[in-house]
């Protein structure tokens, strides 16, 4: 009796001392909600945060779950979508949990993907300063990625998630099941995110997702494990650097490159997703690692090959449409958040599961290899 | 050479581990700001947030002051009063800091009242998920207790400082020459927090405020120590409590009264200003306390009293126009922020310097009270 029941779900703790959580990740989590939230926060009321395209799916079982545990709850649906992370949607729903009349013991529940759930945490995090947040992340990049670690935000016209708060939740359910509906492509993307946790430090895990990513896109056992095993990977490097001021920013490992493209596209999501940035993304930092003598070239290949055989993109070229030249890319990175004193900072790798922050990346290299490297 | 010398600022120090940071109070620290912040952030840049009022007075000689010390600076002037804390000009004063490419360890400044304070604190905290922050108080009241302990917030329609956030500010500039320039009302609004810290636990400083508030008026070291023993006092408060999850409820002494009295007047300034209504609210908090049996009459008239004499109004009657009646009071005080799942918490006494928070109030005793202090 070591192994748990089929549908128990699989625990991971985010060890954050007082604001330690639990991630729960396994079947049937959308239809235990109510119970699950209700046995860890006794006599609340709830208002749950969801946009049109999950609610059409999953808000009708999700709040007989909490009706059923005695939750009462009010919903907020939001239009789909990206633009859907600004301050207008915040205020939108600041305001439904206000006018709900919740305190602050009360939770905000965010059912939905990462644009959900980075706006949810945020209205969570200001209301009453600071009100108590459940996520159910619907998507697996949600699931494996923005569920972990408190980062909540909103876009401006500066650029994204340049405002929001880190704001931890009481509780994470991330049911396995609801990823059934997704389309494709939005597997994939999010399968990008798994992928970079063995890259970052992981070689095992990266080995084992090369063997068996065909079973993690089926679903069942090695996509709980998958997920189970990014949520561990990823709550690790949180619990070291809950605010970003050093090793949380290997998590960025693919991302420079990638938000560089994505602003490229000007977050044209029919042209390229976040996941798919990111996949381009890490083939880009291997290569450049590559080319600046610090991993071999064989562990840049192996990561693009494992890539595209799930079917993400690797190169520029994959990206439909004209891309503008190497040094408005290079515009695009300096623009980066995670440029600091105007030094280049990248993830680096000494190769599979070997990454590492390097800071004053000297521009020129940069721009020199996006030349080589651009479809152009 | 034990006394520090007379243009030596006092300090007092905000114990919160590593958000611990530092409040000077004294003479020409507006003047020297750019020195003082220049010494403990090096290398920084800053975003000045005022208003038109403190603009006209004081920025000059601020800005000038931080340019002396080599620190790059844009300022961003809003409109004074209340209604400049909106979802509206939070984003103006983000949208500020973004457009001047400020990064995380980069500085916000607020100089000016509560108001700037409490609306660029939370711009502050919420910038790349929390920027640097340094408040300028030039208000009394601000200087007493809004620059300690990180509440930030904004007003919405369901009511004041409902959505926010807990940022702690690097370093408080509190220059007592400042307030020469503050109309009487205003000064003696901010004086009744004063009043409140000896209330809530400090009977010698009530005493020593009794014997020397005329000197406290007056400015010179009397003033100087009356800011630092405030802000000494809030400080210890809340190193205890930063969240507000137990004593920090103590500073709601007077508060719970005050606030329904100011959402009474619909937060006309012009009949009720925010310390007026504090002092109000001791006043009835000692006398509710007394017809509880939980202090005596003698601390009820003692403390109505000392704030009569400093000018402060202590009773209902005198705001002017007409008040509603008690049990729409009642329900103002039901509404406020401190209530907790129904129950009512209010902050009594058992003397003077000897407050406690009380949970469970009846509300019929508070109607009943209401009853017979109200002046209609």
């Amino acid at each position: 009796m070591d192994a748990p029941a089929p549908d128990q779900p699989v625990r991971v703790e985010v060890g954050l001392g007082d604001r330690a959580y639990d991630i729960l990740i396994g079947s049937g989590l959308v239809a235990r909600a109510g119970a699950e939230i209700a046995s860890r926060m006794p006599g609340i009321r709830a208002a749950i945060v969801t946009d049109e395209n999950v609610a059409a799916t999953h808000l009708e079982a999700f709040s007989a779950s909490l009706e059923s545990a005695g939750i009462p709850a009010t919903a907020v649906t939001l239009p789909a979508g990206e633009r859907t992370k600004s301050f207008e949607h915040l205020q939108q729903v600041v305001d439904a949990v206000l006018d709900a009349r919740l305190e602050r013991r009360d939770v905000v529940v965010a059912l939905g993907g990462g644009v959900v759930g980075d706006l949810t945490g945020f209205a969570a995090g200001i209301v009453r300063r600071g009100m108590r947040f459940v996520q159910v992340p619907t998507s697996l990049l949600a699931q494996v990625d923005s569920s972990v670690g408190g980062k909540t935000g909103i876009n401006t016209s500066q650029g994204k998630n340049l405002v929001g708060l880190f704001h931890q939740p009481g509780l994470v359910l991330a049911d396995t099941d609801v990823l059934d509906t997704l389309p494709l492509r939005e597997f994939r993307a999010g399968y990008a995110e798994i992928a970079k946790y063995g890259l970052i430090d992981r070689p095992d895990f990266f080995s084992w997702l090369e063997a068996n990513w065909r079973d993690v896109f089926s679903g069942g056992a090695a996509r709980t494990r998958a997920i189970a095993e990014s949520c561990r990977s990823k709550a690790e490097i949180v619990a070291r650097d809950e605010f970003e001021t050093g090793d949380r920013a290997l998590l960025n490992l693919g991302h420079t490159f990638g938000h560089a493209l994505e602003s490229a596209v000007a977050y044209d999501g029919t042209r390229l997703v976040h996941g798919e940035g990111v996949a381009i993304g890490m083939v880009l930092a291997h290569r450049f690692s590559a080319r600046l003598n610090q991993c071999s070239p064989d562990d840049a290949r192996r990561v693009e090959a494992h890539l595209k055989a799930v079917g993400l993109p690797t190169s520029m070229a994959e990206i439909p449409g004209a891309l503008p030249d190497a040094d408005r890319l290079l515009a695009y990175i300096a623009q980066d958040k995670k440029v600091s004193r105007g030094a280049l900072t990248f993830i680096l790798t000494h190769g599979v599961g070997q990454s590492y922050i390097a800071r004053d990346v000297p521009a020129s290299e940069v721009l020199s290899f996006l030349r080589e490297n651009h479809p152009g």
